[in-house]
């Protein structure tokens, strides 16, 4: 009963961090979109700076928000009936969708810069955001290839698992970092009579976005790498013992064996050799966690 | 000898990234002084532009390199031989180091603000900043207290040093985040006849140093989160089977618990309690990895 009662509170502390990063990214949209109705001239596509504010808009709903939702989806507790196939449908479905609308966030501002004749890629917001941008891709297509297409052997599975969360979370948190250079860009450009240096309300307005960003951020951190909220392993069952409970401590430590999946193949001799097998099965089967 | 190979192979790959961040972070340093030594004012501390000029490269010194070099202290295998207490104390000096260069730093900024009837605080990058140090001091404060110092009790220590990693990181992501602002501000103000989008010397010389500072965050954190290059437990040697080879599998297990063992206290029955004892000695004496 006091296991029940511990995995139940666990549970509730997973709820109300899901429940803070969904409110925190929802809110940032919204204030996206009180800083281009409210504090600048909207939205629109014309080569005016309506279209260059499709650009923040775009990149804070989709490349922020939604990538980040992508990042923890297989952790959501509830999704651990479906089938894992499904679950890698809709991450790479989420994800994609966040790369066209960077991608349409881009073009907005290639656009509005062709117009004014204003220089394109000058910045460091601009290289290490194209450079986001493209791995980003490299990453949804490598994704594809290798965890959701059937043809990829497990070995390679394994290998690459470990590199796919890290770039992932890496790519996550470069994001992020641009989405910052680029609200600094903003507000000292388009601030001229209340200079940026002068705290108008939009200068305030928008560097409590900018603090809004870096929480979700470290709030999908923290709940893509907690080790006990990944989604448990298909074959739990089969390394479930007799007599143990199921949502027991062997689906723990089978998941903290996956989670070092990737150095399976260190190993060599001993008694590992048995154990090899199934958590090569597993790695395939889970390997988008 | 297979597995001797791919332990040598893996010790190889381990070095070969260490060289790589050294040699980038220290490139970086460099690159800040070239930056202010020969585009800008150089250095000195008389409210001049020459004294803001510190700030740059006080934190890219301190705050990234030293920092960055901290965080991974622990994973050098030549150091697996010295006492635990002593790499606490070398971690633990070198982020005191890190917080004081960008305290000086800081100082810098707001005396040729002061100097100059500049104002403070107003920016994003100085919002981040300030919070970023701020937590850093704290992060450094409460890892004193609870893991050099003898008297955290050991469940402290084990339910407190997942979050103190999680922290350690996400602050060392969010400073170079700010680094990456601070450039981006520094750039456009400074640059005036030709202006940062007319791409003089001096932009691309700095975009590539942020894009430096980019690559030195991404290594650091890739090394510091694979698990098989943590130091090995203090206890490896009790829990090794009799007749395992020194570096074999077991040991590695035996870390691939100790990642979890703030997990320890969510489990209850089975033969979980044998082992708890175990863990919980092995939590306290490496707790700082």
């Amino acid at each position: 009963a006091a296991h029940g009662a511990r995995k139940m509170e666990d549970y509730g502390r997973f709820l109300a961090l899901l429940a803070s990063s969904l409110l925190v990214g929802f809110v940032s949209v919204i204030l996206s979109l009180v800083w281009v109705f409210h504090y600048r001239e909207g939205l629109s596509w014309d080569g005016s700076p309506a279209e260059f504010n499709w650009h923040p808009v775009l990149i804070i709903t989709g490349f922020v928000f939604i990538q980040g939702i992508a990042i923890i989806v297989y952790r959501l507790p509830w999704t651990w009936k479906c089938s894992k196939l499904l679950m890698k449908f809709i991450h790479a479905g989420l994800n994609t969708i966040a790369m066209i609308l960077a991608i349409v966030s881009m073009v907005a501002v290639f656009d509005f810069h062709n117009a004014k004749n204003i220089p394109n890629m000058y910045s460091l917001h601009s290289w290490i955001g194209l450079t986001a941008v493209i791995f980003y891709s490299l990453q949804l297509f490598l994704g594809f290839a290798v965890f959701l297409l059937p043809f990829a052997p497990v070995r390679l599975r394994v290998a690459l698992m470990p590199i796919h969360v890290y770039s992932g979370l890496t790519i996550f948190a470069t994001v992020i970092a641009t989405a910052l250079m680029g609200i600094t860009e903003k507000l000292i450009f388009a601030l001229q009579n209340p200079a940026y240096s002068a705290s108008p309300p939009e200068a305030t307005f928008v560097n409590c976005l900018g603090l809004l960003l870096v929480i979700f951020g470290s709030l999908i951190l923290w709940m893509a790498s907690r080790p006990h909220w990944k989604r448990p392993p298909e074959n739990a069952k089969i390394l479930r013992p007799i007599g143990a409970t199921p949502e027991g401590t062997e689906v723990e430590s089978t998941m903290t064996n996956s989670s070092n999946a990737d150095k399976s193949d260190l190993r060599s001799n001993t008694e590992a050799g048995r154990k090899q097998n199934i958590k090569f099965d597993e790695a395939g089967q889970r390997s988008t966690m």
